[in-house]
């Protein structure tokens, strides 16, 4: 991978405040620091770089005072002050639903589902595309673009749509066409690639190599962007009236978002926002992507790749990029990474639906069905609270259960045939 | 139609406070009213009735410290004090976004989308769902059911579901796979009839009049389930800083969504939530179903049904329950009602798309379709302060615009590929 190039695009200097409360970049794996810019891999050992903060003071009543999307929690994220007041799509503050009947199916005492499908474009990515997008503009960058499993593309697209800078939006060519026709009605530039995720990625850090000015946002932008995941964790502890579940259920790509929920749980304590308290997290993937359920199950440390072949195409990375975070988490926490069949992916779609008026996508059936291995294996306790995130929306994936579900009947427009087909 | 039976199971007495501010029935034709009870039509005259309050004192800062969803308007709706802990959807508070980058393209100084698209099942219906289910609740209904040209299936469903009550709905044979499809999920009583909403809306009205105990949310729960589109009037004027637009376009199916977000305007006023002042309000139909702005362009009172053929199904209803007052309101307040084709509805999902990062369905094409035509005729003040209401999903209607949006190219994963497509 080159590092020549950068988002910024020449001549671009950053103004006071670009990024609020961060303060440096800080390398994840020796931890050497250096100042904040357009920069994501440690010029020491390659390692990925992560946003540093020193934060103010932060009282809950300052973030209840806030707006309803993910700009309330902006003194914890490195975003300017002014934030609110650039186009953007205004994400997150999705509902926190206890889920009675689903608990009840399962088992278990008290369960909540984090529904991430009613974002704007029906996907947590809302969330780190909004600080992608807030980290581009402020360094100039003339391009916004990604590798993306499909919800990212659509993400991209529709925000960079609505901010008015130029969008290129990479996807594998055999993505579900719902994802597709939702990132092109957006933007002129959706490519779609003739390889798998993994295949994708490399060619976007290859062009974020070669190309001045372009923000790809989880490749060159990826320490700005991977902090809007944080937003569900803050939200979680928020709207359970300011504390920390006991367990939490997380689908897992990258393997990002997981490791920022645990980041901002660690905030939220340091910051005495929530109480400190023991807390175990779950990583889900689908047994035709399950790289990092592997190395868990094998006790690993490193991962080695798989090629995937699943429903949950939008959980497809054979290579995951904080999968030995994943892990480490995983196990410090007494959590666990599960894997699950895309059958029982399919049946999760259902029992989510049926109980709790829920349509979520593959990557949201992955979680719900992990969560049920997890609690019939006894790895999760069913007397404590737990929380599991539905992270996208069933209408992108509807070839998962348009095989399987449909009408009942279908009838002639008179109470005579309504009787006959015996629904009363 | 029959009016014998009604949504009560034998035996069930209402409680005390069930209907929360609501106190009495009035018929909107003869003004006769009558006790709050089971009923939709006024035994003088058979006219739609209609929910009459005696509101206490209400005031912004109540409002503004309930959550955020509609029953942070809860005693200004038909509902009981503590309905936020009976299970439903949450839905509502959603975005109202200032489109700039759709103003300029249209000319309009100053506009606003009002996004219902990001509702728990992705349109407005969840909130007059919401209202017809606590209704149906306090009746102690064991069926909760609809008639549908889609989207409103997909709510009854999904809430039907979570408050774990038995439903069954009805849509058209015709509708659109992910309409079906979404409802499917959700309920195994999901019934397809053969022919056009017009004649699912008999059948229903048939099915009513015959069996105890089922709760139709729009036919004889209709004046309960109205009410839940005034909470877009709220959150409008609420969302814009506790005032009123001077212009609003919606769209116009049987007409309730329009006149109720009149009425809650009217309401606001009254109880000196926001200062009275004259506002515009315009209807928006299809040209392939037209009744209501047919009807407003040669001047009638009465209007003609039609039979529907447009991209716009969910606008698809022939015959709208409410389109005399629909064209009442119009010419009280100098607004139109106007009709698009398909073809603009079809380039009005793009446009909105492209410029604001809103994906929507032909309804909201429609919208935002007449909105145009509106400006360009003069018939709306491009000067003034303007919203529209985008009420539903595009991923619903994907066909609409799947043919002409797309991938720009399709690439090997190489760099010298990616050069080739030219897009940098
Ligand atoms: C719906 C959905 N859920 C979860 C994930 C996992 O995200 P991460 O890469 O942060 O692990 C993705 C990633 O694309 C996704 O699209
Ligand atoms: C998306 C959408 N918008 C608008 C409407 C119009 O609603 P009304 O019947 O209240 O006029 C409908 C009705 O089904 C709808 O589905
Ligand atoms: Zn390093
Ligand atoms: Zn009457």
């Amino acid at each position: 991978m080159t590092t020549t190039t950068a988002p910024t695009t020449p001549g671009t200097t950053l103004r006071e405040g670009a990024f609020g409360p961060a303060v440096s970049l800080i390398c994840r794996e020796c931890g050497t620091t250096r100042e904040l810019g357009p920069h994501y891999a440690c010029h020491e050992c390659f390692g990925p770089l992560e946003i540093g903060y020193e934060f103010g003071s932060v009282t809950r009543e300052q973030i209840e005072a806030g707006p309803a999307n993910i700009w309330r929690y902006k003194a914890l994220l490195p975003v300017p002050d002014d934030i609110e007041s650039s186009p953007n799509l205004e994400p997150g503050f999705t509902r926190l639903l206890e889920a009675r009947n689903l608990a009840t199916e399962l088992g278990i005492t008290k369960l909540w589902v984090k529904d991430d499908s009613t974002n704007p474009t029906n996907s947590f990515k809302d969330r780190v595309v909004a600080c992608a997008l807030s980290a581009a503009r402020e360094f100039g960058s003339k391009v916004f673009a990604c590798p993306s499993t499909g919800n990212l593309a659509n993400a991209v697209a529709a925000a960079g749509a609505r901010a008015g800078i130029r969008t290129v939006v990479f996807i594998p060519s055999n993505l579900e066409t719902p994802k597709q026709v939702n990132s092109a009605v957006f933007t002129e530039n959706l490519v779609a690639v003739d390889g798998n995720y993994d295949d994708v990625n490399k060619l976007a850090s290859e062009i974020a190599g070669e190309e001045d000015g372009w923000a790809f946002v989880n490749v060159n932008v990826r320490p700005f962007y991977a902090e809007g995941s944080k937003t569900l964790g803050y939200e979680i502890a928020e709207q359970l009236g300011w504390r920390l579940p006991d367990q939490i259920v997380i689908p897992v790509a990258s393997g990002s978002q997981l490791t920022k929920v645990h980041k901002a749980f660690q905030e939220l304590i340091a910051l005495g926002l929530v109480e400190d308290k023991p807390y175990k997290v779950f990583g889900a993937q689908a047994e035709g992507c399950n790289p990092v359920a592997t190395a868990f199950a094998e006790g690993h440390d490193a991962i080695r790749p798989v090629k995937p072949d699943t429903i949950a195409k939008s959980l497809a990375i054979g290579n995951p990029a904080d999968g030995i975070y994943v892990l480490d988490i995983a196990r410090q926490t007494g959590g666990a990474v599960e894997q699950v069949s895309d059958d029982e992916i399919r049946d999760a779609i259902v029992l989510l639906a049926r109980t709790e008026g829920i349509f979520t996508e593959t990557a949201g059936g992955t979680t719900l069905a992990v969560l049920k291995k997890l609690v019939a294996t006894g790895q999760l306790d069913p007397e404590r609270e737990t929380v599991f995130i539905n992270t996208g929306h069933g209408l992108k994936t509807l070839d998962a259960v348009s095989g399987s579900v449909g009408p009942a009947a279908t009838i002639a427009p008179t109470y005579d045939a309504f009787v006959a087909a015996n629904l009363a």
